[in-house]
């Protein structure tokens, strides 16, 4: 025997389980997507190398999967590869087709996206990126609606949250007033340690990573921050009167506040001056979202950005996204156990069979039983009896209608409930009710 | 301003529209598919060369996508390439997961493939195929279920079809009998033609194509083969009554029509003796189904084969599969303009405000709205009232719901019918009524 095929490392096959459980996360944010008008679009899975390249940094750029043809010569430099995440190839259809479209611009798009990175456990070479953008709009209605999606995605999958909220404007505000305009990551690393190492390892942490000590000095209102987020927002207008900038990120963050508090909206959320995301090209509100039951980061996230299509020519366009992270879902989900238990039992019923005659028998019934939408299945063969039950078992599917001669003679089948055991003899009317409750 | 961006050639963007109309042939196939208990499986788009190489043919390998990490050295020849079809790794993963599959195996799988083609009218370099197999059975049901699913599928769809069918074993029991069992292909190319061009031409070109005068002699009782199916496959018998495979042939198509009889298949079926399809792996039935009422060539194909996983190590599992052409699927449609009109229309009202109290007011109007599960927009900004129609115009939106002071006053909406242009002040209460309607 030939040696066991095998797939690139960093990929994976999805069987029939996973794909229904894939699915039920898919779709739980897809009808939620829908209810606010989001359509869906795809984009190629390999883009021109032009559109790709110089996008994610130097170290992205060493992580893009090159494409050749075959056919082609090999010393011919590759000219595609394929997407490395679906915010470039969004923008890059934007460009392209702004002539068709009409913003305000909302779009989600659910695809996978592949790098060249080091596989390792949770990280994968393919995955699904799931991203919600609105774009040709400034107004936060589109901060509004992304978090409503927020709470409604995970209210509908159960899965406890909090939303981690921030504003790129007050961070560039902060770095303005303290002098100290490119430390701007290094400070929100030291303060998310507050809570863990306290303000006095912090400072010296913040000395370490190179702040002057008027810096330092600067940042401590900061630090004693405390309260809900409205008395932060009020504490902040004080800390950062002299930065414009900072001024309009407290502006900002109000009014989607304002409008949180306006709609009702019930969600776990979160001012939070440590969130800073690594994206460059974000430039008011940031978001993250972790799950409470579950030690896993985030789930998902994203942000505003004003000039994501610049890149391509076409500058001074808003847009607001977040990205929703499948496979932590998916992680989240099964440690918690709240995947739905029908997922796995597509098929109603299988009929198992003694003979030849009964087969045909069977499958007159289960014609009848689709025509109801009610999925069944005919084992194929009149073999065992034991064999056809281990099928049934292996798939979960939770009744068999057992069909031999008697059966047939009565014109009715022998229906066992596979969860307890129970068998009873009944009529195809009674069958589909069976089945239905 | 810089260069308008593009994609690669043979490559497509799918915009909102397409999409919609896209997830309607997919979602209708898959419901589908899941009344007979096929469930979805997903592999990587990137499979080994060694799972790829030397599949489908020299030419094949020529099409075949190669992917390079870009970090590593060019030197390195490619170890990866891009899946070429859904057969290929679907014998991969039954081989690779054998040991956790319960057979008979009931999987489909919708994903895009890569061709290197040369791009033309509808010939790309990326498109969905969408496959739907039972391997692991020789059972005739499985060509049943088949035939069930397309009559099912495309009377869904409300497109009027024909399923041609053949069995390989025909042929090859047609070769074996005329002595030129290498010539089946220019056998049916040239019997193809029969009602174009007449006995005496297909005669001739039997004769160009190098058949010897004794094999067109012998061929001339299938060239007057009239009837039904039922009496072609009687004729049959007769001609291929040396041939044991032949034989074979006959009885398999025989047992599928009794199947389609005594389940009441209503689908146009024609046994075809001209059908031959390209592929070699084919051993039994095979299948073209062609719409009535489009010029477009086969929208569905597939067959029966009893060794597609002996190429990685396991021999003798059979199975039977069809492929559906979602593109021409999606072509055939909009010929015929049977797409549901409501697809365009997944928002079903707007609301446009005149200000920003107004907008407030919107805000919590939607949401009641969704909760009912309605799918509705808010637009973002108080702008002039044109550019907010335009937009429902633009997304097909069949609501608008304005608001001004004098709406908030009294605690209702205009609500315009986009369609008529209808006005009426409501409450909430009729707004759902008014949309559910």
């Amino acid at each position: 025997m030939a040696q066991k095929p095998s797939i690139p490392k960093g990929t994976r096959d999805f069987g029939q389980i996973e794909m229904a459980r894939r699915n039920y996360i898919f779709n739980t944010i897809k009808s939620v997507f829908s209810l606010y008008g989001f359509q869906q679009i795809e984009t190629p899975a390999m883009e021109n190398l032009s559109t790709l390249m110089g996008k994610y940094g130097e170290e992205g750029d060493k992580l893009l999967f090159l494409i050749q043809n075959s056919g082609e010569k090999a010393a011919l430099a590759p000219e595609k590869g394929l997407r490395y995440d679906l915010t470039v190839p969004f923008a890059r259809y934007v460009v392209q087709h702004r002539e068709e479209i009409s913003f305000p611009f909302k779009r989600f798009q659910i695809q996978p996206v592949w790098r060249a990175d080091r596989p390792q456990k949770g990280r994968y070479r393919e995955f699904y990126q799931c991203d919600v953008d609105v774009i040709g709009s400034d107004s936060l209605i589109g901060e509004l609606e992304l978090i409503q999606i927020v709470e409604e995605v995970y209210r509908r999958l159960g899965i406890r949250v909090c939303l981690h909220i921030n504003n790129r404007k007050i961070l560039a505000g902060i770095a303005e007033v303290i002098g100290a305009p490119d430390k701007i990551v290094d400070i929100t690393v030291a303060i998310d340690k507050l809570d863990k190492i306290g303000v006095e390892a912090v400072n010296e942490e913040l000395k370490e990573r190179g702040l002057s000590y008027e810096a330092v000095a600067a940042l401590q209102p900061l630090l004693n921050l405390s309260g809900t987020s409205a008395e932060k927002l009020e504490a902040l207008k004080d800390i950062l009167a002299n930065s414009e900038i900072g001024l309009k990120g407290v502006a900002e963050m109000e009014e989607v506040f304002d409008l949180i508090e306006a709609t009702g909206v019930k969600l776990n959320i979160e001012l939070d001056l440590c969130l800073a995301r690594g994206l460059n090209y974000y430039t008011g509100a940031i978001f993250e979202v972790k799950a409470l039951d579950a030690q896993i980061g985030s789930i998902t996230g994203g942000g505003r950005y004003d000039n994501l299509t610049g890149i391509f020519g076409l500058p001074g366009v808003s847009g607001v996204g977040i990205s929703f992270g499948a496979d932590r879902i998916y992680d989240v989900l099964t440690e918690l156990d709240l995947f739905p238990k029908e997922l796995l039992s597509a098929t109603q019923a299988l009929f198992a069979t003694f003979g030849n005659e009964e087969l045909y028998y069977a499958l007159r019934w289960a014609k009848e039983l689709r025509a109801q939408n009610i999925a069944v299945e005919v084992y194929p063969e009149p073999t065992k009896m034991k064999k056809q039950m281990g099928y049934a078992d292996a798939k979960q599917i939770p009744f068999v209608a057992i069909v031999g001669g008697d059966e047939m003679a009565q014109n009715k089948v022998m229906l066992k409930n596979m969860t307890t055991g129970e068998q009873k003899l009944v009529e195809l009317e009674e069958l589909i009710q069976s089945i239905n409750r």
